[in-house]
C-alpha cells in the first residue's frame, strides 16, 4: 500500500523571469516529499492542469490583477485533481476537485487556504475532466462573463472572436450563437477555421494566417462588428476597430500576440474608431465573477448535454513537458483548449 | 438704409485637403451676393464662430461621424448670429440665434434646413454670446454629456481632464468639482495651470510642457484615476492609462495631439491597463445628445449665474484671420475657448 510518506512530489518552479518567449531556462524541476494535511487541510493529487495565455503575464514582474509568481515558487496553474488525504469535512478521499494546484504532482492545501485556492468538488456528470478545464472552467467562465456582462449581446448582432479555436474563443462563439448572434471567428490555419465553422457552427471563420483580415471582415461582417471579443491584440485588434459599428463593445480579454514582445506593446492605432462609432473597449478579469460561476456552469452544462455546445481539448502528457507545452499557445500550435495531463487517476 | 441686395457675403472655403498642419493654401476666400430667404427660410448675419479641434477632422477625406467638408465648400462652423431677414414665423428679425453658420459673414438657411442647421434662438440672459459658444454651446454639451453619461462621476472620485484650459476641459473640470469629485487638470504652461487651479477651482493642474506627467499624476491622483476625459491622445493618454484605478472610465472625446500627424495615429500602448483594472474606454459624439441639450444648458446656466462655473474665451477678430486663428488650437496658443469674432452686431 502506498502511504503518503512514500510519495515524491515533482514540481516545476519559476527559475528566472523570461525575456521574450520563455524557454526551458526559465524553469527548474524540484522534488519534495509529500506531507499529510493538518487540521482543515486537503492533499490533492494533480490529474490535469490548464495551460493558459495568462500564465505568461504571471511570469512578469510588476503590478497586474494578481501578483506575479515569485522566483523559486511553484508555477501557478489551475487544475483538476483527486483528494488523496483530507482533514476537512467538506472533502473526502476520492473526490474529484478543481483548484489552483500549481505545476506539481501533489498540492497540499492548508485549511485557511481552501477558499483562496478556489477548491471545489466537480461533478463529472456535468462535463468531463478536461471540459472542467475548458468550457466549465476558467476559460469558459471568462468567455461567459466577458460576452454576457461586458458584451451584452442582442439577437441579430454580429460577434467577432479572435483565438476562435482556443478555450475562451470556442466558448464565446458557441454561446453567442445560442444567444442568437451572427458569429465570425478569427483563427490561424484552415483546419481550425473549418472546425470552428463545421463542428461549432460559427457562421464564418477568418484565417488570419492567410492574410487580409480587414477585407475578410468586410465580407463576413458587412453591417459592421457589434461585439469583438479580443484574445490577441496587435494588428487584428486594429483590423476589427476599422470595422466596428455604432455602439460596438470590445471586450479586452487578452493580447497573446504581444505577450512575448521584447518591445513595447503595440497600441491600437485605430482606437479613435471608438469615438467615431461611440463604441467601448473594456477589460475583463474572470475572478470578479466568482460568486456567479455556479450559475454559468449550470447553464453551460445544459448546453453540453443538449449538444448545443461542444468542446475540444489539446492534451499534452507529462509534467516534464510543461515548458514546451506552454509554448504551443504562443505559436498557435495548440488546437483546442491546451491541457497538461499529469496523472491517469 | 442697407438692403439685402447691397450686402456682400465674404466666405472661407476649403480649397484643398491638408497634409499635416493646415496652412493658408488650404483655404480660398470668396465673395457672393446675399440673397433674400424664400418661404420658411432665414438669413443670419454671423457675429461669432466657434473654432474647434474637430474642424481638423472635418477637413479629411473618409468616413467619420459626419461627412467631410467638400473641396470648394464653405468651411463648416457653428456660430452665433443675428436674424436679418426671416420668412419663418419662429424667427424674427433681430433674434440672436445659434446655428451651423459656416465660416462666412451671412448664412442663408432654407426652410427645410432649419432643423439640420440646428438653428435655435439663444437667451442672452442665460449667458453671453461667447459663453453660448463655450460652456452653453457645443464644447459645453460635449463636456457635460461625456462626463455625466459616459464618465458617470461619483462624489469623491478622482477626475483627470486634459486640455484643461480649453473649452471642453474647463466645463468638464468645473462640473466634476460641482459633482463632488477631486479634479486634476492637464494643460500646457504655467499660466493655464495657475488659472485652472486659482480661477476655476481645480484641485491641481499638471503642466505637460514641464515634463513627467506620469510622476505628477502619481502625486496628484495618489489613489488612481477614476475618470479620465481625454481631449489630446498620444503620450498623455498612455501616462494616464498607467495610473487608472479599478473600474476606471476613459472618455475619448478627441486626440488633438494626433490630428496633424502625417504618420499613423499613436495607439495607446498601455491599453492593457484596461484589462488589469477592469476599466473602460469609450467614445462620445455630442450630436447624440441633441434632444437633451436644453436640460444641460439650463443646469449650466444656473452654475454660471451662481458663480460656481466660470468661463474664458480667447477671441480673435476678423473672418480673414480664420486660417491662422485655427492653428492656435494645435499649438496650444489659445487660452480658453477659441472664438472668431466676425461682426460687432
Amino acid at each position: 500500500m502506498t502511504t503518503i510518506a512514500n510519495l515524491a512530489n515533482h514540481q516545476v518552479r519559476l527559475a528566472q523571469r523570461p525575456v521574450g518567449t520563455p524557454g526551458r531556462e526559465c524553469w527548474s524541476f524540484t522534488t519534495e516529499p509529500v506531507a499529510e494535511p493538518a487540521e482543515g487541510g486537503v492533499l490533492v493529487k494533480t490529474l490535469a492542469l490548464s495551460l493558459d495565455p495568462a500564465m505568461r503575464g504571471w511570469m512578469n514582474e510588476g503590478k497586474s490583477y494578481i501578483p506575479p509568481v515569485g522566483i523559486g515558487e511553484v508555477m501557478r496553474a489551475g487544475g483538476i485533481g483527486r483528494v488523496v488525504a483530507s482533514k476537512n469535512p467538506q472533502f473526502a478521499v476520492g473526490d474529484t476537485v478543481s483548484a489552483g494546484l500549481g505545476v506539481q504532482e501533489y498540492c497540499l492545501i492548508a485549511g485557511d487556504q481552501v477558499k483562496r485556492a478556489g477548491l471545489f468538488k466537480i461533478d463529472l456528470r456535468a462535463g468531463s475532466m478536461t471540459q472542467w478545464l475548458n468550457v466549465l472552467g476558467m476559460p469558459g467562465m471568462t468567455g461567459y462573463f466577458g460576452l454576457m456582462d461586458v458584451g451584452m449581446p442582442k439577437p441579430g448582432e454580429t460577434v467577432v472572436v479572435s483565438g476562435a479555436a482556443g478555450a475562451v474563443g470556442q466558448t464565446v462563439g458557441q454561446l453567442a450563437r445560442i444567444k442568437g448572434c451572427r458569429v465570425v471567428g478569427i483563427a490561424g490555419g484552415r483546419a481550425k477555421c473549418d472546425w470552428v465553422v463545421n463542428e461549432l457552427g460559427f457562421d464564418a471563420c477568418i484565417d488570419y494566417k492567410a492574410g487580409n483580415v480587414k477585407a475578410a471582415l468586410k465580407e463576413h461582417a458587412p453591417k459592421g462588428v457589434d461585439i469583438y471579443f479580443d484574445n490577441v491584440g496587435g494588428e487584428i485588434l486594429d483590423d476589427v476597430l476599422a470595422r466596428i459599428g455604432r455602439g460596438a463593445r470590445i471586450i479586452i480579454c487578452g493580447a497573446i500576440s504581444q505577450y512575448n514582445n521584447t518591445t513595447p506593446v503595440q497600441g491600437p492605432k485605430n482606437y479613435l474608431s471608438l469615438l467615431v462609432n461611440r463604441a467601448r473597449m473594456e477589460g475583463i478579469v474572470v475572478f470578479d465573477y466568482a460568486d456567479r460561476y455556479h450559475l454559468a456552469v449550470a447553464e453551460m452544462a445544459g448546453y453540453l448535454k443538449d449538444g448545443r455546445m461542444k468542446s475540444k481539448e489539446d492534451i499534452v502528457e507529462g509534467l516534464d513537458n510543461f515548458p514546451e507545452a506552454l509554448l504551443k499557445l504562443f505559436s498557435g500550435a495548440n488546437f483546442g483548449k491546451l491541457v497538461l495531463k499529469v496523472a491517469d487517476a
